[in-house]
């Protein structure tokens, strides 16, 4: 079987859940190519070395250009701070490296939109690792809504809650919180969480075309986990936003790392005409349908156990039986699955780096609002 | 309008849903004759006394043969300890009076027996107030049953969970107590819980032939509430039987009140061949819906909120809007509306103490199942 | 017993949960003076007859202010549409009588100012009846916020969802549908729904200061009921929003009449520092409680069955045993107890009509900052 | 790292999530001898080799002895019919193999007991798969009873509900149905989900001295999937049991594969004195716990979500984040973990081949019960 080599730049939680989809997923799927870990690469040679023996990695680096100069390297895929994603991407990319990008694509649309041209220029498959998109109850209500079972949708809403922040003494920056740095994260719940959800919702209900968002940082002062200083707080801790739709329905997001109770609480619901639909991450293998069509008084909220075999519920014929129930991880493996796939088929699998950059617009637009306190519009498309 | 008059015999917890179901009925329902709080009947003069004054009643007694004497009482309703039942039924049914009864009929078959034969032989109406049947979504898994929309039945399984007995202190017998002294009770959750199961079970399900019972009484000496005394427990605790249906089904019912964590958690859930349906108490106004024909891919439970209207769901046309959900009580109110209304056209409504005596029977074979630890058949019908 | 004479003015759906109410307050609660149905009033006098009689009420009339007039009459309950509100209560009030008055308060803010005048210069008791506040769920997070249970509040999210308009051939106008036309209702979901959330939100977490509001009309014209002319629609079928409340927690309100699905879900979700609260009207007699104090191995959302006795969980010792719950319209019954229990005692009891004037404020704010898109100031207090 | 070499006999369901457990364990747990893929054993060759291709076996045969004559095979895996258990087991511990074992262990008490005695006349590691003991919610609600948690515990209860069975042209035998197939099953549902419960139940509560038991078989014939001959069916389709354990709690089990809606609804709840837990595995990763410890007014269920870190909920810190659900396949990852662990470290790791005869003890007196109608004592222990 042929192999198709993979160097990891970056060896945290993503570095873990990555990993663990190389492995698994010929297990599981039929690709033409095998993945094999060849190298992984961090910033510290010991801590990078055990990751990349606890894996089994042939090797490991601390110079993520030497990576990419290998031959033998056939896909990059980037597992680091969100402000470190540009450089690597454009450089993986003119090595003509297939390129699969943690999430958020960048830090700025104007970021964005170099990588997305350093893709096109090179040719070079590119996915961005929107991986909630391919969770299988996630997956079949995007089948459902292109199949026209909602009708015309009224609303969008989506929520992505947690609550490891509310302490005080939570620092910021170094490499387990890097994610309250605004330097290195570049915003807070928008990139981190909300991402997720306009990335899920564009792909599900289309364009998003005007926002209207509010922000919050509640503690306005932490210490910094590498210099011990105390520094402001850049990142937002909630946000909040309304939007319209380009095909008229009405949105409402929210994100919050300060909802007592909620780990990492993701849901949706879409209401249309003749259905709605709602999920959430922590029970994520399951789906809400309500399906108006249903004899009156038999109507009511169903909740799929989505684990049935025979192609009808997307990806579940390759794991185990009906009524067992996978996880979080299995979302990357179908991922690397349906992408590797695609590659050998030469068919395009997204969200590309393009399409990830819709998001990162929406993004934008969305802290532009919060602080001008006005609706803005998302520029779409090419512009 | 003409009247009904009413005389309530007892006023404890049963005799208070009652009075409120007379009070209701005439605003929610279209009956001929209004109910009227005639005279209200219990052991404690004042206490007798201060229940009418509270609920309307136009006198108070404590001789309930002084109630039954009167000409102007056209309903005796009796709400007093089980082991009393048969005296005044028997009583009331001489003196021509309509007879609504609390659950369990009797304390034995033989007693049972007795009081059909008295009703009867006097020609009139009467009902034995096993309410559980006319919560809407308990009527409703009745009416799909009937249209054959499970089609054969292979199972049906039903719980009725309490934890209030749990402490050794809680004492026996008097006012309060009187369900843990079994020369009141005549039995423990056998008569007083799992009653309400069978006679849900023989009106959903059909006949039960053979019952295969075990009981236990975990607490064995508890302090009577009047005498001070302490005494052997009599009741049993918990029992749980499996069974035989008449269709072919298997029945497992367990009733106990030593479940830690359930106030009164009375479910049923019933198998067939093309759909299955869940109650609980607990949730009064839902019923969980698993239908076979749905498309594969879609099938789920579906959680029915039975506040619709239009005739669709039993009852609710008759309350408030569809969304906004009734409670406990009013499943006496409609007890009352139909048993009225049946009264008035002339037609048989149940459960009679006929059907009635069928529980009385399960009942009396669980009871003796456990005690000789053999399987017994249920002698039904005119046996 | 002393009596409590009501005059009852409008007998549609509030009509009838009002009505309800009076009839059984002094059955669960002790109040000195019994209310008595007096008379009802409504435009068509067969109807209003009818209504009458079924409810018991002394009389009918088609003029209210013949109510008013009324020496014997000691309250008025105005349940008419939205715009009548105002001269009813403003007359009743000069007449002395104590008014109890439907939600919202009046059409706008400056009606609801003369309405305010009207009761304060004449010292009489008002309620503006947003009963959710009685639903012991909901009065139970009120006493666990007021505990201080949650600590420092970041959240405040509230939903009221329908389904019922999506039709387009739902009418506008004419005693069903009064509340899709601007002329009767004022607004749309914002005054019919949003106001019983904004009531609760106010009640529980303190003054909103700022609103940014977006609303929707999906179908722009519907016949009218009673001229049979196709007219534009001028309410709002869906509105969100967010806010910043007085305390610095955020919050975000969405209400809709096209979330199909859901016939009357209202929810709301409170995240503090210490605890988080959720509860919905779909299963109004649960609460929904996170307590971070937990054992962390240990934590989870806790599903509180709200029908505890012995004044620890609030109103339920008057109702029926633990496990056994209530519906809709009992909080309409806790409403009458609470006012007239005030009323005995001397002490103002809320929302009054000043309380209810607050929501309105924030209401037309909503709908202002809805139209021009921008951020909106509430002045609250005498403002 | 020192490598621990896997001959794995069978590939079917079993065969796949042991192969996936060996492969993933030494990603997210630490051991000292990593496991190899060495061969795998199968009846068709073919099929048996693509297996081998598909998991990364170095080798396959048709030869289980081949397997166990090898020296270089340190542990066997059988995944192969109930009723080859006991010939390759014993073959296997008598070769000096450690013996990993699917359950239920064999097809009779007396094929146990030879099963027992060859391993540990043999002194070799041994291990009967029940894997629901590793699912963490499961683990955690043993160690929360053996903490004494739950105090005296009164009840236990247990479902394992599936529907695959209900159509009459579901055929029996061969590979893909040989659980249909008495010959080769042993039992129905009895061997197949009875014993997951039983062995679950006996190391959460201890010893079952007494059950009563009822079977049934819905459909009698059925074609054979590889004579194509109809059939009587020999196995049990439905069993429901009752019992007494030795510390005098109460049990009620029930399995079926005739309960629509549910595709392996394995649910269980334990009542005790102070706490109750229930737990079932379409929602795994969830614990539902009762404390009557809480204050009386905020009792309720919790819903645990275990995925927390620190050691506090078992296993869950060597996965992913906390609010990150893992999946039925992990619970054979911890199995192969713990008892590789154990073998490490010379500790006995269960179910050992002896625990597990005590499961097929109650098994085969259930069944003896069923058959004769009686009440049948299970002789635990050496006996």
């Amino acid at each position: 079987m042929e192999t198709l080599n993979v160097g990891m730049i970056g060896y945290g939680f993503m570095g873990r859940t990555h990993s663990n989809a190389y492995r698994q997923v010929c297990n599981f799927f039929d690709l033409k190519r095998q993945p094999v870990l060849k190298v992984a690469c961090g910033r510290d040679a010991a801590n990078v070395a055990a990751f990349a023996k606890q894996w089994g990695y042939e090797s490991s680096t601390t110079d993520w250009r030497e990576v990419i100069a290998r031959d033998d390297i056939d896909l990059v895929d980037i597992c680091v701070p969100n402000n470190l994603h540009k450089e690597i991407a454009v450089a993986a990319a003119e090595a003509g490296k297939m390129v699969l990008c943690e999430k958020p694509l960048a830090t700025s649309v104007a970021d964005g939109r170099e990588m997305v041209s350093a893709v096109e220029k090179a040719g070079v498959p590119n996915l961005v690792s929107f991986n909630y998109r391919r969770v299988p109850a996630v997956t079949f209500a995007k089948m459902l809504i292109d199949e026209g079972k909602l009708g015309q949708i009224f609303h969008y809403r989506a929520n992505f809650l947690q609550d490891w922040t509310i302490a005080p003494d939570v620092p910021q920056g170094g490499p387990a919180t890097w994610r309250l740095d605004a330097a290195a994260a570049g915003s807070g719940v928008t990139g981190d969480l909300l991402a997720h959800c306009i990335d899920t919702a564009l792909w599900q209900n289309g364009s998003i075309t005007q926002v209207n968002a509010m922000t919050e940082t509640f503690i306005k002062e932490r210490v910094h986990a590498e210099t011990g200083q105390t520094q402001p707080v850049g990142i937002d801790d909630a946000c909040t936003f309304f939007c319209r739709f380009g095909n008229g329905s009405l949105g409402n997001f929210e994100s919050t790392r300060y909802a007592r109770g909620h780990k990492a609480l993701y849901t949706f619901e879409i209401n249309g005409e003749h259905a709605s639909i709602r999920w959430d991450l922590h029970d994520l293998h399951r789906l809400e349908w309500f399906d108006h069509n249903d004899a009156e008084r038999l109507r009511g909220w169903r909740s799929i156990h989505v684990t049935d075999h025979g192609g009808e519920q997307p990806y579940m014929d390759h794991w185990w039986v009906p009524g067992l129930q996978i996880g979080y991880a299995e979302s990357f493996v179908h991922q690397v699955a349906d992408f590797l796939g695609a590659v050998e088929e030469g068919r395009t699998y997204g969200p590309t780096f393009a399409e990830a950059l819709e998001t990162q617009k929406v993004c934008e637009a969305v802290l532009n609002s919060a602080a001008s306190g006005q609706w803005v519009d998302v520029t779409s498309g090419a512009g």
